[in-house]
């Protein structure tokens, strides 16, 4: 697939295109990641990407044109084009699955006090990370491309991606290595044993418990298997 | 205030600290950025950090002594320390706001499969960006640090923190800058005439609107005054 990233701080992409997981799918050719400077759009007798907002208020606001042209450079019929925004529907992990079944993704990273709104309509969907505010869209642009490259296939060294949190709509078991005892704290016994039924009835279990406990939101759109009723009222009775 | 990062993969903030808010912050003084390579606290005979997990399965899981040894270098009586992990709370700017407010929080970023679970409890705090994977928790630290950088005083240009999507509760009302007209569409008559009190009633009018259609969540929670009761039923009206 292909990623193309709309920005006015190209710069700021480096370090993340060097990461492990992203430098490998872009070698292997999973992916191919595309970073546009914005900046070389802005056109027009201004020559500059942003200016003061209309009605007053603080910031700048950026400008249509470059946007817009940069956005008509990269586009073809397959894109799906991607506004970063905190006005946007919360990205998740089926938002990820998608876009990794896409073709091409174009992410436009908003900056200042925010982009002139006339562009909106030029794009397919407004995303947003969570209900926080960055100082722009460069870390949301790097978050959507971390998380849905490791999703290509080839990208991971070991096909680990379904037995995760929220992949399955449950927060995920807890996880231990060696040594078997630290400082005091001990390696549950159950995962000691090798017996395998005992060991993935404890792990669903915990992912389970940790989800009701921690996210009562998801846990209460998860469809209970009867297997997993039982696996809780065994947990409750003790 | 001061923010360590305890991290594997140091070398990818190298980027995100030159990006201009934070590196403002840094030089300014406002904040001290240490990123602390846990590689250096893998001690032990086998000086690696991470191992299989007990009980089998996929990936490798990072081991408790790097981590706590690390953690036990950085942690002072004011450090607020917190583990980034999809298990975790979600993020959100009231959040941002907490930690804007305190001397020191440490940001564990995990990576692999998962975190020996018996590192947890030396944590405050666990949280997650948003119900997605990522490949590690370095994004996600970057994300929350640039969220609350930019929130410390004088961290901004232009101090222009409260009127944004998510700090009052409602998302933003849309801007616009010049041209007034653009490939045919205009900017909203009334952010052109200078009547404030106007400009004022419609922006509120379209941020409440926006909420509504697009986060009835947040709507869901927002509390109504008189004047934005108002507001909407004339907008409703109309």
């Amino acid at each position: 697939m292909k990623i193309s990233v709309l920005s006015i701080f190209p710069e700021s992409f480096e370090s993340f295109l060097a990461t492990p997981v992203v430098k490998r799918a872009i070698e292997k050719g999973l992916a191919e990641i595309e970073i546009v400077d914005i900046r070389e759009y802005a056109g027009g007798s201004f020559r500059h990407i942003d200016d003061s907002p209309f009605g007053g208020g603080p910031g700048m606001i950026m400008r249509c044109q470059p946007v817009l042209d940069a956005l008509a450079a990269v586009r073809t019929e397959q894109s799906h084009t991607v506004m970063l925004s905190p006005k946007g529907c919360r990205y998740d992990q089926k938002c990820a699955r998608r876009y990794a079944g896409m073709e091409h993704i174009v992410l436009l990273c908003g900056h200042y006090e925010g982009i002139d709104a006339r562009v909106e309509p030029h794009f397919d969907e407004q995303l947003s990370l969570g209900d926080y505010i960055l100082t722009g869209g460069e870390l949301a642009a790097q978050v959507v491309i971390d998380s849905v490259v490791r999703l290509l296939k080839g990208a991971l060294r070991d096909a680990a991606t379904t037995d995760e949190s929220h992949e399955n709509g449950l927060l995920e078991y807890p996880q231990y290595t060696r040594p078997a005892v630290y400082e005091g704290q001990s390696v549950p016994q159950v995962l000691l044993n090798g017996d395998h039924k005992a060991i993935e009835d404890w792990r669903r279990t915990q992912a389970l418990l940790a989800t009701r406990a921690n996210r009562p939101d998801l846990f209460a759109v998860y469809p209970l298997s009867e297997y997993e009723k039982e696996l809780l009222a065994q947990a409750d009775a003790t």
